[in-house]
């Protein structure tokens, strides 16, 4: 980047921009082995345990869509970077800028929605900060939730784990969330209803971890950038290839139908509530049915696997058997999608 | 609070109404004993020890000041919010809400900022987030850095331990943080330089830990609603009285000037790198040697005592030796300090 650049939105976007952003700029400034990792949680040590250790900041806009509120999607959304890295999330701290005017019963409706994520998931939120800005330098309400929990001693998730044979599956339709925030903003209506899978996966990365253990090479929930940017980080950051079966992808109709009217490519669409899973092909079987057998995992599906590849590249094989390179996305879709 | 109420800006200055803000609204929500004491970090049991864990949003106007900028401050502060719970600091998150337009030198020299305060304190910074919004959306960026540390053995601070004859410590100058913010935001020029005192306590914090252990009964960063905000809230949580001497309590004298001429009572002004320490009167010297013996405490002062009393109330002695009651400000007079 040269002297003069600003941030764009698309700097926030979850994709090419966004990476560039880190890789050239935040990660240089703090040079350490265990952020540079970049994985959903920082694995550190923390007296005699190993704890996770993560953040992340919601300016989701609208702040209330169908299937959760912003509330509920900064609760969920630090749980599942917590158990995608393989911990048992703990406890949450949560911190509010407001914007002056929101009105309180608002306030009161989104923390009643996250209290109520936090309290199903059996997680205290143990901390708190608040500060109010004037009008017109905040929209409304922004939350950043910081998680900790604890490793879970069977865990061995990593991209250093993925190996060419491993499949992957992914916990069910994908682009559900993103399409819900974007039609509610473009007012969009549909005869079936379109809803945010805005919800945990925790359930489902420690029942995987619990019976499948080392077996479980890797998972991500697929936010910001969809289900092609998590793919394209796994080939990027492993050297391999990967095959993705465009008819085994979970997709509700509506959600597509949705994406297809705004332009929008389905792969590239945040999630909210999936966990996409690389597991050794032997055991790929008895992992989608442990999916299956959880709340929010019973459309789950493998939808291809890692290959050896002279290219590291994510490819797409389509209905009609062509093959198309899924990328990285630029990360211009979808502002404050979370 | 009643329906159609509004979110002021003195719902988050530290303040009055910030108390009724987080009494009202925010811990009804959660309901949990942790979060309900308020304490600077929370406590926690994580594995087989006992974690600090505390989050803290950054918002203050202007971005860089004299004496530092948003990312010494963001990092300092959440250190200092740990080192005050008698917690050795481990690992901080780092996550920015940016607003589209920032130059990208803006954000560099503010992430170069934050990486050496952390790397003076020996802190690494192990995760973090990006989100950018709109312009006009945000106030070019606003910083959450939450942290977490390992509870040293020896400490054994909180309110419950404070009595009548304990005495209370400040580890240097008040109000020259807010005063500084201010004067900036005013444009007023001093003939003597007035700069902000953003710094870690940690040293200090864990010198008297070590060396005084249940000796030390409470510290505290008095940082929004200043010495008067700190004070007072001991004097509620142990239904006892205070008093402080104004002839002992130090001050810059440019910043007393500041203070004066904008009519600010520099007892309600923020302090981003001071503590506050109550120690048994048997130990006051010592905790007061201690302090001064540290890089960020050498204008150290004992300025009063816990006393017992029929009204649990915060008095000034003043250098006539009159007597002012010290109330819990307001909150409305600094918005966006830190």
């Amino acid at each position: 980047m040269t002297a003069g650049d600003k941030i764009l939105l698309a700097h926030g976007g979850g994709g090419r921009l966004t990476d560039e952003l880190i890789h050239s700029v935040i990660l240089p400034a703090f040079e350490n082995q265990t952020l540079n990792k970049l994985t959903d949680s920082a694995e550190i040590r923390l007296g005699k345990d190993n704890i996770c250790f993560t953040t992340d900041s919601y300016v989701v806009k609208p702040l209330f869509f169908n299937g959760g509120d912003i509330g509920k999607l900064a609760v969920c959304g630090t749980i599942n970077d917590l158990a995608v890295a393989g911990a048992k999330p703990v406890a949450l701290s949560l911190s509010l800028i407001i914007e002056e005017g929101l009105e309180i019963s608002i306030l009161k409706k989104i923390l009643a929605s996250a209290a109520q994520a936090a309290k199903e998931e059996n997680i205290s939120i143990v901390c708190g900060d608040t500060k109010v800005v004037e009008a017109g330098s905040a929209d409304k309400i922004f939350i950043n939730t910081s998680g900790v929990g604890l490793k879970l001693s069977k865990a061995e998730v990593g991209f250093e784990k993925i190996a060419a044979g491993d499949k992957i599956i992914v916990s069910g339709t994908i682009g559900d969330h993103g399409m819900t925030i974007m039609s509610q903003r473009e007012g969009m209506k549909f005869e079936s209803e379109m809803k945010s899978d805005c919800g945990s996966v925790a359930q489902i990365c420690a029942k995987e971890i619990e019976v499948l253990d080392s077996d479980i090479k890797f998972m991500r929930d697929p936010t910001r950038g969809g289900l092609a940017a998590t793919l394209s980080e796994i080939s990027d950051q492993t050297d391999l290839g990967i095959e993705i079966q465009e008819t085994q992808i979970p997709v509700n109709p509506t959600t597509q139908a949705a994406a297809d009217m705004l332009g929008f490519d389905i792969l590239n669409i945040a999630n909210e509530g999936k966990v996409v899973i690389v597991v050794s092909g032997q055991k790929a079987d008895e992992c989608l049915e442990i999916c299956k057998s959880c709340q929010n995992g019973k459309d789950a599906a493998i939808i291809g696997q890692i290959v050896k590849s002279s290219e590291p590249l994510v490819e797409l094989i389509t209905m009609i058997k062509g093959r198309r390179i899924v990328q990285m996305p630029y990360g211009r879709e979808l502002p404050r999608i979370c």
